[in-house]
């Protein structure tokens, strides 16, 4: 008859109380094969996953980071506009200063002596005309290069176009020359001086490492074999590990990524902790697709002349930005993600036990493991025990060991 | 008696234990339906969240990104300090490249023709006097214009403010114009130009896709239903869909945000993952708290005028400056995650067995589900079982099925 | 006998069938102490630490931020270069407006009217000759600061260098003034607007607040004491804080930090939600590692004279780049993240018993707990069940309560 009884009289003796589920051991070679071949699993992704490869053992910190460019270089032209004509730093680099980024010119078309007032507007625009009733008085197009005055003139001998308020003379339409004006720059160097620091760690360093002098950083340059630690590149370098040509980049520009990594076992001597250099094209110079190619913007220097008129020289620069990427991450041992993930692994392994194998399904209905005389006597109880080889409801009774 | 026997006679008989805990199967309609249910809803969870939902069979990435941009635009102002004037994008990107940004003058308070020379403070800082004795020579008050002189001038008719030696003359603190100078900004356009990269995938994109061929290009202006794939964005377009008006922006200025979102299914054709691009306004126009609205920024033009002494135009500029956010996450199926997921789903299909239910306390004493003479047979050995229906320590028994 | 039942005589049968473990309740006062010490510890990690401490009840998101910066001052300068001169904010910060940076000048070597066109190389790139035949015509080094002509000069009465085509006069390659010129900038204040917004909960907060009104803000300069909610803050402040001389800073120049970090707690009132400002030095001043140290580039302005003859002025300007960086977190009650993290808790209790304790070794072979008479009549039927108490496979009998 059952039954039905309060466990719990008392608190107290409620407080006393453990359940656990009733275990039976099956010896089995198949099963128990299986069963180790499991526990062996896991204890292997325990181990080789979490704490060797991934490091399970340790407290993670990712970089803060701090980096300066500055670039150093001459090119040289010899145009009919601008004559022979040196570039230095204040000359290409542009912006000035910049947080994460440089941008060198490599190329350009350029437009002097440009004045507000009215010209013919240019051909390419397609704004033709044949008299002024074509022309529009007012309408600022964003194709345009002006305001349209409403009066149809000659842009040369045989084309008229829309005369428009401008800074004229209008820049030219044009391809950038081939080859690249400021193609010198690809012998330009930049020092990039990164500063990071793991927060968590309080640790601190400088690409410049401790055995970089002064006199050392007066004349190298990065090489990957001969000179790693130098944090001197030259832009040629760096684009040429990149698998693409300076050359051939630097006619309509483009957009470089210096990815710097800091990962660092900080378990490991400070020293070990350097930083690796990857150069990549981030822009993408899709052969087939060859629409809007590189990078280019336009820029202004603005004069007066003697009158006070105000005159400017237009600028279209195409040329390379390099956008400097800094990551990484520090592991340190500490006892919290240790425990944790110990713990974890003790869960997983618990785990293991709650999975009910069909292993033995072949085996009905002798089991082949030796029982002893204890055992035979609770065959026949141990019949009305629930076989442990099923797969969801479907079950074949099995050998019992218990105890 | 109870016996001690140790189970580990020799290593090899342990090897081949396996322990799992003895299993009592009740058929019981009540607790076999909750326990259906609750195996559905872990399976429900497993397929429809982790699987469909969150894509949990994939490995996934994120995105590296590279963004240019190109304003295009004419903009026509007449006033009288400037006369007629057409600005073009040399003229109102300031600064004229930037890594994630660009910025638009959209409206503007100009100082021509100023020198390094003595003038009297403007009146809105409160330096007011009435003798020389109120000023002090050298104070640089950070609300003042340059440095005093330790002099009492006259101001106005009425006024008489400390003298300062600054780049005069000085800058009239007034309210910016409205309606705003550029207010033609709204119709100039802007090329985003951006390459996403996935390198766990090696999956390479613009948002310049692959039909987009450059007479499109040359013409089309991004629309939400007529051009969704034209990546030229009319400002005002942009600022509309923020929710803003774009000549009430333009006063004072603001930021906005111009989010580009690639998140891309792999296993899908790479036609599929395409950008979408949503635009919010990132500074907040609080109607309560309309302290410091919007964004400006000095800067100026420097000359040297026929003396060769230096004048510069200053130009208190107020404008939009717009960020772009480039983010995503791409997935691809992958072994490791897939099998990591069903582990896990199977392993919270092992936990549910260990939640004992409650749901049968009603039933007492006596089960519905038939019992076989097998069962009948057992059921005095099964009264000394521990009854399933347990919430904690009450417990209540039921019938139990085993075999 | 054992015999092979087929459980699921039909799918109906199936459905109805619940699995559960035969759960053994043992009164033992070490190892009920060992269990419910255990089960605390559970408990008191899932509220102390998951609940109270990370409040894993609460949904989570990423703060979005747009930051705009603006500074004020005035510097005086008086050399013999340029006399007596001011500097305000058009002259100061380059470029005029940057993403999420500022940069301040505070020290500069300056070189006037430089055209393009001959001059001897500077003595410090080690450019000596005796003769033409030691410079190379056309030899663009990037230590130098031009085009080698090929002609050997004198650089002064005693030593002879090659001739470059270059912006001549060439700079002096000296160090920096000591005391920085611009020194007057440590009083300069920077006004940082700082709009955030949480996306996930529709929250927007500026760090401008509620409030701080219009003559609070034109007057108020941020302290940490007196008034921690005004958002303008002096340069000199902020380096302070961080443990820097500004002065000594200013000479050679480097790069700050502005920490804002927003961690909200959207349950509580959003007045609480307030900005955190820290200020550190980014760039590594390493007393001893001293290469390359500070932060400077160089930029020009450009002139035509009278004869429309192009002349620049050069900067080297050393100054502080000010980096804003906003970070930050803010939850919100969600039911889904309560409902898995208690569900995580619960999985975790019932993992508990699964430990099989070892704690009763010592208790061989007889318990101290009291059996009742139903108990002692049980106990040569439960001599044929496992033991609990077991560590792997060493085991030992303990009393057993079953019901």
């Amino acid at each position: 008859m059952m039954k039905q009884r309060s466990f719990c009289t008392s608190l107290w003796q409620c407080y006393f109380e453990y359940s656990t589920p009733k275990i039976l051991v099956i010896r089995s070679f198949k099963v128990g094969t299986l069963n180790r071949f499991t526990q062996a699993l896991v204890i292997a992704y325990i181990i080789g996953y979490v704490c060797v490869l991934k490091k399970g053992y340790q407290d993670t910190d990712t970089v803060l980071s701090s980096v300066t460019t500055k670039v150093k270089g001459i090119a040289l032209t010899n145009t009919s506009d601008l004559g022979l004509r040196i570039w230095d730093v204040a000359d290409y680099v542009i912006p000035p200063q910049e947080e994460n980024s440089f941008f060198v010119l490599t190329n350009l078309i350029i437009t002097l002596n440009q004045t507000q007032s009215r010209c013919p507007e240019s051909n390419s625009t397609g704004f033709y005309c044949t008299s002024d009733r074509d022309c529009r008085v007012g309408l600022r197009d964003t194709r345009g290069n002006g305001v349209q005055t409403g009066k149809c003139v000659n842009y040369s001998a045989d084309v008229k176009t829309c005369e428009v308020w401008a800074w004229c003379p209008l820049e030219m339409d044009a391809e950038p020359p081939v080859p690249p004006m400021l193609g010198d720059a690809e012998n330009f160097t930049v020092l990039i001086k990164n500063s990071i620091r793991y927060p968590k760690f309080n640790f601190n360093k400088r690409n410049i490492l401790p055995h970089v002098n002064t006199s050392y950083l007066e004349h190298c340059v990065f090489n990957r074999i001969t000179d790693p630690d130098c944090p001197i590149f030259r832009l040629k370098d760096m684009v040429t590990e990149a698998e693409e040509d300076f050359q051939t980049m630097a006619v309509h520009g483009g957009v470089m990524g210096v990815q710097i990594s800091w990962e660092c076992n900080l378990d490991m001597p400070s020293s070990w902790c350097v930083p690796k250099y990857t150069f990549r094209r981030l822009d993408n110079k899709d052969p087939v697709n060859n629409v809007a190619p590189g990078y280019n913007f336009r820029f202004a220097k603005y004069y007066k002349n003697g009158d006070n008129q105000e005159t400017r020289t237009l600028i279209k620069g195409f040329g390379i930005r390099f956008d400097v990427m800094v990551f990484g991450q520090a592991g340190k041992f500490n006892i919290v993600p240790t425990l944790v993930n110990i713990g974890a692994g003790l869960a997983l392994l618990g785990l293991v036990s709650l999975i009910r194998w069909n292993g033995a399904k072949k085996q009905i209905p002798h089991m082949h493991s030796p029982l002893d005389a204890h055992e035979q006597e609770q065959k026949t109880d141990s019949s009305r025990w629930f076989p442990p080889y099923c797969l969801m409801s479907y079950c074949v009774p099995g050998d019992l060991h218990t105890g």
